[in-house]
């Protein structure tokens, strides 16, 4: 990537955002968007004439860039067509009193689409020199659901053969990227040629194309797609217009506006970063993981940590923090009273040794990460800190004997000799349960924000619903993942689970002498013996493992690239737990067929049921 | 049809409820199931020994009576086929002390699939070979997705083939239907080797079949196949074994399991009658919509009804009930000081006129609806009512001048000489917001209570997100319609809207007459005037009608069968409002793209926001 460093317009179709016509171009504008596409609905639907809406924008400082879409323009009826440059008219009108003198028209999908190129491109060339009598521009966009239409190539044939200074191209991600299109092309495309580029991410779907454009688009950097490679191409092809959302989103469409905005403007925040190869590449290590826990919940807090072999290091100068280390594993441990609920226990925060922490914390801060207020007390170390969409505060840190260096504000505690440890190495990832509305906002953070990126999507059954996950891994040689768990719908009042579980999984070279050295009283979650009956019958193991592990309450899994073996605990207040992990070989991922195991057991230890 | 009428054990998988397995057989039980078919990863997770569940289940009256599924059983490589069948008789361990015999091996969806049909008979043999040894059989069954056996056609040719008394068939109406297969072939196939019947249902989706099937399955009578018919066909070849339910839906999987056990059971219990041709087939006429509203919101109440041309015809003789008539349209209004808030209002009853009302209650009855207590005097009319799960009371009443004529406990209101009509005629439909649990449960209650027939399934945008909607109307002539509606998601925090819309819609041959003739103060929702300026550019209007329909705030849609011509009033109390229809020609369903317009209308109108 060449590109010198460049500033483009950012900018939002009202269709990303929920609530009225106002509700939209407030939360634009408060996000810090330079204009947006209107979607028509949106104006149909308002009580503000055209000219009131203009006059908004301008008080708002957003430009209109774009008015959309105008659908079955061309016809294989003469007369029809004549009657839909008529309705082309009549929106020409609304426009000139918006001020906007863009219109896209899409890929006519009806029954009524014209097939013949020669004719399409005449009748685009009749909408063009409509356009150009009012002023107006055109930009032509492949439907990738169009009856003829259906690809950007196609389109752009259209665009090339109607040859009208007032008709141009419209590429939207989706519609391409949904398709498999291949953009080399795009370097014979003039760039003037290009009015308008539509960005949009999305998760892989088999499903209806329609469908799935029209209920799972997500903003760049939230899904599976490539939009920094593509957008490059446009870009290289000599397009200079603005960087522009438009997504069709269900969860998007009733999520707070505002919210959702800065969302956006920070998925096009980092597609610039990305384009300028400007993102985070630092190498960094997870330095801490802090719990907070109720006074109540301190005793079996610690009574865990000690059981699985850690030992309290440290204690934080002014604070009730203690520092638990074994290994590369440091959890600390802070005791809250503002707890949401009394019996509350919590992941705070991680904190990451990172080479450069407070260019950490600007390049966060540039993609619309507020950074977290922090109370330091005289000659504490005042770390760099953001809040991430799931809740978890991220501090940036160093262990360098620097000012940044979080252990400046420790008092070690002299080392007993009495050997605890269990063999925990270190931290393998965390899981935080990521709020509904704001889950795919979790995927866009961690990968704009930190640099990581996705190890693995999937969906698993649990007792009380579907739960999606989504795993998300730092750079090589840290790996430290973050595991995003949550509902797949929306949970309703029948909810007897842990609602919002969070865990710290531990990494072990040998978890079956792991759990051979932990006291008999360690909180150890009893694995139910159907499980082992039915992994034996699945996997060929041996009775003499299969008995071992069963005894250890450890789950196994195995496929091509190796093996995962992992043991959990209780849980601890509310909704914390530790899981013990060994991988064999390259396993990547999760054993998620085990996830139901786990929390079906989960709920008989918290019923008393579990047979001991 | 000609079954005689038998009765069914009915059973249900346990995947098709919530909860852990102990939840799952409670729910089943309650519910009156006679038996489950055991899901394996159920059994897997429970912390319960088959020897436990198996007593489990004795205690609650519960047979199992299939264990399911066993997959990928038969294979290419000789060697794992071998292991496959010792997992299989692993599972066979298993089985046995469950007290189950019958097991579901479905078709192998994996790259290992026996294509070969002799191969695969050959395997299946074996398998069966080795379930007789056991004491067990081996019903097997065609996934939609499987790889080289994905039609029951193919899964009938392999169980010929392999020619065990203990391989047999499993039929899944979802398997089939969803693939659009023929069931007349079904009568060449002996009753005896058909083992086992799962019953599914399933909305339309154009989608990839095995999300479809593992996402949105339904209980019978909730969707769109037809279940009677395919469960004839089936019962009319022979087959003898209980009617099961095998439902992956992903908001059943996190509904509470009883409620959700109790709609299973009056799916099949409504499945029963249809195929004894004994669900009701009653006419009726809507009697009255009670609309109930607190003492705050009387006065704008009786100020829309009156507006709208309506006259207070009679009172309750013992409670704070006004009827008011037009024509056939009679609305009570109920004062009640129980609401759930202070400002609520809410349609709370919907009475139907029929022939025969206590056999409509017994009916119900039969469903599994509970008959709603009432507080009845002395005197007054004792009327069989049941609860929708929408929350609605359905009354069922009589005007013959009996016991269950609803007009005895009112006494008339001398008519006064001032005519006040405005034309209205009757009631097209009440629309009401379904909870988003029991949207599906609403589905089947109006169609196997009261026989109703869906007219329309959509869904559209709301500025606060997508809205699902479900509209049935009863059989001819009355063809009173019951539209749910609904969120396409569960709603969050953000919900600005009114949270659970109910509407009224009347009937006007002439709504143009009818608005015209409406007081100046009538509360009609102001339409914004953007909806007419697209209309005329859209559609082929003459100026002069465009102008009145503007002046009169009515809407206007037109498809090829007819014309909707509608308006509304504002909202009374906190989620009421009325809507006046006029239908020309034979336009079905509702113009569901004005939805958004009334929306956006209602909140502006709500927001003080709108330029009157």
């Amino acid at each position: 990537m060449t590109l010198t460093p460049t500033r483009h317009d950012k900018t939002i179709a009202t269709v990303c955002l929920s609530g009225t016509l106002d509700d939209k171009l407030v939360a634009a504008a408060h996000a810090g968007f330079d204009g947006i596409e209107l979607f028509e609905p949106d104006l149909v639907s308002s009580t503000s004439s055209p000219a009131e809406v203009r006059k908004r924008c301008e008080e708002l400082g957003l430009d209109i860039v774009l008015y959309q879409p105008f659908r079955d323009l061309d016809s294989t009826d003469p007369a029809q067509f004549e009657r839909n440059l008529v309705r082309l008219d009549r929106k020409f009108d609304v426009m000139a009193e918006l001020g906007v003198d863009l219109i896209l028209v899409c890929s006519n999908a009806s029954a009524d689409a014209v097939a013949d190129m020669d004719d399409l491109a005449t009748q685009l060339r009749a909408a063009g020199e409509l356009a150009e009598r009012r002023g107006m521009r055109i930009a032509y966009e492949a439907l990738a659901w169009g009856r003829r239409i259906d690809l950007w190539q196609q389109s752009w044939d259209a665009v090339r053969r109607a040859d009208h200074a007032a008709v141009g191209l419209c590429l939207d991600s989706f519609h391409i990227l949904s398709r498999s299109s291949t953009i080399t092309e795009l370097g014979e495309v003039p760039g003037d040629k290009i009015f308008f580029l539509q960005l949009a991410d999305a998760p892989h779907k088999d499903m209806d194309v329609l469908q799935w454009s029209r209920h799972y688009r997500l903003f760049p950097g939230e899904g599976a797609f490539d939009l920094v490679e593509f957008t490059a191409a446009v870009l290289g092809a000599g397009y200079r217009g603005p960087l522009s959302l438009e997504v069709f989103n269900d969860v998007f469409r009733q999520s707070a506006p505002v919210r959702t905005a800065i969302d956006a403007v920070r998925s096009l925040g980092a597609l610039e970063a990305g384009l300028d190869d400007a993102l985070p590449r630092q190498r960094f290590e997870a330095a801490f993981v802090e719990m907070s826990v109720t006074p109540t919940n301190l005793a079996s807090a610690e009574h865990a940590l000690s059981a699985l072999g850690f030992t309290q290091s440290a204690t934080h100068r002014s604070k009730r923090v203690t520092a638990w280390t074994q290994s590369d594993a440091t959890i600390l441990v802070t005791v809250t009273t503002d707890a949401p609920e009394d019996d509350s226990s919590a992941i705070a925060a991680i904190a990451f040794d990172a080479e450069d922490p407070t260019g950490f914390a600007a390049s966060a801060e540039g993609l619309n990460v507020s950074a977290l207020p922090r109370v330091v007390r005289p000659g504490e170390a005042d770390l760099p800190a953001v809040a991430a969409p799931d809740g978890v505060s991220i501090f940036f840190v160093s262990t360098a004997g620097d000012d940044l260096d979080w252990r400046r504000d420790f008092e070690p505690v002299p080392p007993t000799d009495v050997a605890t440890s269990a063999g925990i190495t270190g931290i393998d990832h965390v899981s935080v349960t990521a709020p509904y509305d704001r889950y795919d906002e979790c995927v866009l953070f961690y990968r704009s924000v930190l640099g990581m990126r996705t190890d693995e999507v999937a969906e698993y059954p649990g007792p009380y619903g579907l739960v999606r996950s989504h795993l998300l891994r730092a750079p090589h040689p840290s790996g430290f993942g973050v595991a995003l768990d949550g509902p797949l719908l929306r949970r309703g009042k029948w909810t007897p689970g842990v609602q919002t579980p969070q865990h710290i999984a531990f990494l072990t070279d040998d978890i079956l002498g792991t759990l051979s050295a932990l006291p008999a009283d360690a909180p150890v979650l009893r694995i139910p013996d159907n499980y082992y009956v039915d992994l034996q019958a699945r996997l060929d193991l041996t009775d003499e493992f299969v008995n071992r592990i069963r005894r250890l309450n450890v789950l196994y899994d195995r496929n091509a690239d190796g093996e995962y073996l992992h043991a959990y605990t209780t849980v601890i207040g509310s909704q914390v737990y530790f899981e013990i992990v060994e991988r064999r070989g390259d396993y990547r991922g999760r054993p998620l067929a085990d996830a139901p195991v786990r929390m079906a057991a989960h709920v008989a230890a918290r019923r008393g049921m579990a047979r001991t």
